[in-house]
Order: C-alpha cells, then structure tokens, then sequence
C-alpha cells in the first residue's frame, strides 16, 4: 500500500505535485536546518509572528484594558478562546460552537473527566500504562481528591476496563511513543454499551489526522495546540464537548471565566451554556494570541491530505529505516498512524544528539526511541529523504559514538 | 495622618521629590492618556516587549525545541516558571524557593485548598460572600467534587468560620471591591489555633503592597500578574507555599510539570519537592516570557515604598472625592489600603465612560462602583490630580448624561 519514492528524484517529484507545497511559505524556517521535532513544538509562522507582535504593540500597549471589549476588527480579547476554539473545532471534526481555549491539557482533561464521573455508570477512572504521562498523573489526583476508583491497565487494556466498570476512560488518539491511532468509534461503542465515556487527548492527533470526532461518535476531548498547530510554546490547550452532553456536565474546575455572566460578580456558580463552561480563569491572551495567527497556515486546507501527506513522509521514512536495519515500533508503511515515527536504537540519545548537529532536529524518549516528526504543512519529502541520508551516514561512520571518535584521536 | 496636597503645585513638588519617579520611564504610555486602571490590567514596559519579542524571535522562531533547555544565557523555558517566581517571592515576602508561576489564579487557588483539606481539621472550604467571584466558584466546585462542605459567610465572617470549624478559608488580602486589607497574622493565628488553614489570594494586592507574608505567618498563597505586576493580559498566576509545609501537600491537579522527574515519564506520579508541585501543565511561555520582562521595572524597588506611594496618590483620590460630596466604600484617607480607591454613584458606569473620553481610564463594577487604580510605578500625583479636576468637572457639567446632552441638543 505505501508509495514511499525508492529514489531522490522520486521524492522531488513528489513535492512538485504536492497540493500543500505552498504551505511552507507560512513559516519561519532556518536554512541548513529540517525541523523534524513538530510532534513536539511547533515552528513559529509570519502569521503568529505579527498576530502576536499586533496584540503586544495594539491591544495591550495602546488599548489597554479596552482590549477585553475591542469589537468590529475582532480582536476583543474576551471572545477569543470561543473564536480560535471555532478554528479548531474544524479540524476534528466538529461544530464550531463546541470546542473552545483554555489552560493546558492537564487541566482540561481533569475537567472533562471530573464531569465524566457525574454521568457515568461508576466513579472509576481508566488510564493504560503507556498513556502520556500527564494523562496519568492528572487521573490520579482526580480520583485522590474524588474519591474515585482509579484504574491502570496494561497497554491497549483501556477498553477492556471500560466495558467492566462503565467507568471513564482517558485515552490519547495518537500514542506520544508509537504513533499508533486508537479506534475512536469502537471505544466510543463500548463506553455507551456500559453507560461509561472517552475523554479524548487528542495531543499528537490534531492538525496532522483526520479524527472526525462527531462522525465517530466522540464526545468530550481535549488537545494541544503547540504541536501540529503551531501556536507556540506552552500555547493554550482546547477543550471539547459535544453540545448533547455538554449542558448535563458540571466543570470541577469552575471559575468566573465559565460562568453565565462573568462580569455580574453574582453568587452561587451558575454554568455558561455548552462548553463555554469549561473555559475557568483568564487566558494568556498574548499566547492565545500567536495561536490564532498560527491557525492561518491551516485555513482552508483539508485535514484529510495533511493525513495523507503525514503519512507518505513517514513511509519514506520506515522505509529507509527498514533498509538500515533499523526497528521502529510504529505502525508499518502504509497503515494510518499519527505524525510521527518512532525508531529503536539502543544509543539513541547520542545518534539524536549527533542528528542535531548535522542540522536535522529530531527528539528522543527513553530508553531507546528516536523520534521523528512529519508535519506536512512544512516538511517535504525531500526533507525526510535527505534527513534519512544523515542518519545512514552517522549510523555508518558511528559519529554519535564521541567517546570512540576521541579513542581514534589520541595520540597515546 | 493624611498628607495630600492641597494643590496641584504641592502634587507638582510630591512628584519631583518621588523616590519611584524614574520608574515610569519603563513604561510604554499614550500621550493624553491617564491611566488609572492598572488594577486590572497593568500596561506594557519596554522590558516585556523587548522580552516576548526575542522570545518570539530568537527563543521561539530560531532555537525551536532546544529553547526548553538552553542555558548560559538564561534561555531556558524549562526553568522560567521557577526563575520568575523567584523574582515574585521577594515582593511578597518570602523566600526565592517558595514561589513558582503556573496557570491561572482560578487554578492555583483550587490546587492550594484542594491540597489543604488533607491537613486541616475539617473538610470545608470557606468563603466570604463578597470574595471575589472566581474564588467563590472555584472553592464550590472543589467542595462539589472533593465531598467537602461549602461554607458562604457574609462579609467579614471568614474568620469567625474558621475558628467554628478548622477548615480552609480562601481569602484575598485586598478586597477587589473596597480596597480594604485583611489582617494576615490575625486569620492565620485564627486558622493555628483550630486546625485550619488559609489560602490567601494576593491579585490585587503583590506589587502595591507590602504584604510580608512570611512575617505574618502566611503559608498559601495565589496571585495575579497581569495587575500591578504588568504581566500582560491573561499573564500567567503565581503560587506560594511555604517550605515547612509544601512537602506534606498533595496537590490534585497534579500534572506532568509538578512531578519530581516530568521527562523519565515515569508512574504513578511523584511530586517534586516544596512549592515545584504545584506546576501542572506546560506553561504558557510566551505570556510567561512577557511576566519576565515586566518585573524589570520592579527590580530593586523597594515594596514597603510602593505600598507609601499607592497609599498617598489614594488619599490625594479620596481628598478630592470628599470635596465633591462622593461617597468612597474604601478605606479612609492616612489608613492602609490597596492600590484603588471605589466610589459610589449612582450612574458611574456612565460617569466613567465620560472619563476614558475625556482621557482618564478608570472601570467600574455594578452596581455603583467606580474604581481608581493607583499603580506606584508610573501614576504621579499630579496624574490623580488632574484626573480629579476631570471628574469633578464631568459631574460638574453633568457630561455623562448622554440623554440630557441630546435633549439639550434636540431643535424641536
């Protein structure tokens, strides 16, 4: 099934014809260097450099306080996390109204799944081992503080747990480690067959797969915004509900920014409607900021061909990988997986290391995995091809080995 | 006790002999503009736009990824949440370990009364009825989710409530209505006696007052940033607790950021040692960054003085105020307050839309109070004075009658 190009020129060919070729002029790009870390932190783009640069210089230096109210050129600052929320709620798949920004994944999957147990057949929380960490940690103090049953399976046991208690599962789309894509529909399917949901982490999923959240049943999700999206260091996360449910849950973390009326200073908590109510504090408008220009880069391209794309560049890479001997654990060329690439090498850290320094910025995660991310807004095949060059060349000559490079330099 | 002049050329002289006159010059500020709103908002200085501009830049566009851990030159991100914090401890008295900056007051607050229940006598979160709103919602949405008991006093009955039960009191140090300032060693000696615990929440009183809370026994605290600190909007909160008691603290959201090793993505989760558990998720960095900058302006100042000068550019507020027969809800002249004044009339929201036109940026909050910010660091006494002149005239001319101004207008 995989296409990956058997030569350079095949994969010249392949950025020729590429219907997103001319998304790479949205960034800021370092010549000499191929950026392969976007899985991680993505690039900064013209457009969140003056989005950012306007909001500093304008909204905040000139407008001041007015800001928060500034109406007719869109930049009230109040109705920002529903108006980028909308950017986003696009590109999984959802309505506009039903996704907004607001603090960090963490925060917001501890939102969605504290609001899961009140709807939920048990109090249970449900994470798998290998689940992004924080997911973890958050779902531990939930049920600490909740007085919720708190349940680690083993890897891919998440379901299975699911369909016994009718508890809420935290699951990520795409696995941080493999790249591995979790099937939405059927986990959804065994949430509602035992009264228990899905809280989606949709981290390493959104801006480069086409999750299609309504179509597969998904109804609470979080994500980040600083991977796939490019909005910047620590850029606010987002928050889904789907509009059926979203009026029966109650945000634990409910603060003023959630509230019906904010600015009425009127006590007990009364909800926002919709998932308005899971905004909480005040947002970091000046990082909120340099997301909504980021979301420039992505208006009107189709996520389906940033998934298709996503994954070419990853076959070429499991290909030249494959031909090195090298073992990934990331599903095979050809099969639908997230952006990323993970391969196994048991001095990984080095061999990354002496990546950088040949200018291909990569990352890695103990013990022993390299990882390499295929952002298709900006990466061409022609990048990974190269890249995969210098990994064959410092794999050769073992220049990630500087202990024995500075054996073979000593005089003695 | 009050010495606030009796004339603009006294306001005049106040000003030449300032010891904090040369701060203002760190400010970016509009000709023909007062602005006496920095209780809400704080406005840039040439250090945060220089700061989020090279973290955009240079942080961001060009060292990508290896920003988190560059070091030397104090680019780090990994460590900004602690290095700010460090720059915060001094200006509420405590030690430079003690703080660290992470998302949202709304937040931060949650996470301390959350982690305090486990240590005090009862679990119960109080509240004074006129509290700020956010920290009434969090503190019921807490008491919701953690099966404690929500208590709602009337104003002032915080204490009496703590000493009744041993719970938790969440509780700002200046009121955001009044101005008024609660007695720190007097509630926390209430909480010892019983068992209980204080989590107080310094928004609008860090950066104009001398809040010594180390002095006074405190051991929880939250604050703003983007008040009198001039963060930027949304800029991220800041959390304080103390060393003896940090480590016995759970905190629930207990996010990647706050454990002990976050990249050996390792579990179940283990705190960081003292106050580091209370980051959670991957801070908004470049509003952080901008945070950074913005405390340039209060290096070296000295806390007790900025505390002096709010307290005399309020009375010169109340002075002129009493002239003009309106009525204040804060604290009187000579006596010890934050770094607003409020008062009352009966159409102040249209009073200050009549102000900001005519150049005087104040706000206000329903139902009749207007609300004078007194930010040290770049309001003069001559500013408040001539802002005064300005108020009186508009009510003088009744100018903020809007439906009188075209009725007098009207032909027929």
């Amino acid at each position: 099934m995989s296409s990956a190009p058997a030569t350079r020129a095949e994969a010249e060919a392949l950025d020729a014809a590429d219907p997103l070729r001319e998304a790479r002029a949205a960034f800021v790009l370092t010549d000499g260097v191929t950026y392969l870390d976007g899985h991680s932190l993505g690039p900064a783009t013209h457009g969140a450099q003056a989005r950012i640069a306007d909001a500093v210089a304008r909204g905040w230096s000139q407008r001041l306080i007015r800001s928060w109210n500034d109406a007719g050129d869109g930049a009230g600052w109040i109705d920002l996390p529903s108006r980028v929320g909308a950017r986003i709620a696009r590109l999984i798949g959802v309505a506009p109204d039903e996704v907004i920004v607001a603090d960090s994944v963490s925060m917001n999957l501890f939102k969605l799944a504290g609001a899961a147990l009140d709807i939920c057949a048990t109090r249970a929380v449900i994470v798998e081992g290998d689940e992004f960490p924080t997911d973890q940690y958050m779902a531990e103090g939930l049920c600490a503080l909740a007085d919720a049953r708190f349940i680690r399976t083993p890897p891919g046991g998440g379901g299975g747990a699911l369909v016994e208690t009718g508890g809420v599962l935290v699951k990520s789309v795409v696995s941080y480690r493999s790249a591995a894509v979790a099937d939405i529909a059927a986990l959804e399917a065994a949430a509602r067959a035992r009264g228990g949901a899905v809280v989606w982490d949709l981290s390493h999923a959104t801006g480069v797969l086409d999750v299609a959240l309504a179509r597969h049943g998904a109804r609470l999700a979080a994500g980040c915004t600083y991977k796939y999206l490019n909005g910047g260091p620590g850029a606010p996360a987002f928050v889904h509900v789907c509009g059926d449910v979203a009026d029966r849950l109650r945000n634990p973390l409910s603060g003023w920014m959630g509230h019906a009326a904010p600015f009425d200073f009127a006590a007990p908590y009364a909800p926002a409607g919709g998932v308005l109510r899971f905004a909480a504090g005040t947002p970091p408008v000046l990082s909120l900021a340099a997301l909504d220009g980021a979301l420039d880069a992505l208006d009107g391209v189709d996520v389906a061909r940033l998934e298709a794309k996503a994954r070419l560049l990853g076959d070429i890479c499991l290909a030249r990988a494959e031909a090195m001997g090298l073992e990934s654990i990331s599903p095979p060329a050809g099969r639908r997986r997230g952006g990323h690439v993970s391969l196994r090498h048991e001095n990984g850290y080095a061999v990354v290391q002496a990546l950088i320094a040949a200018g291909v910025i990569a990352d890695f995660r103990a013990p022993d995995l390299m990882r390499f991310g295929f952002s298709p807004l900006y990466v061409r095949h022609v990048d990974v091809w190269d890249a995969m060059d210098r990994l064959e060349r410092i794999l050769e000559t073992r220049a990630w080995d500087v202990e024995a490079f500075y054996r073979r330099a000593a005089v003695t």
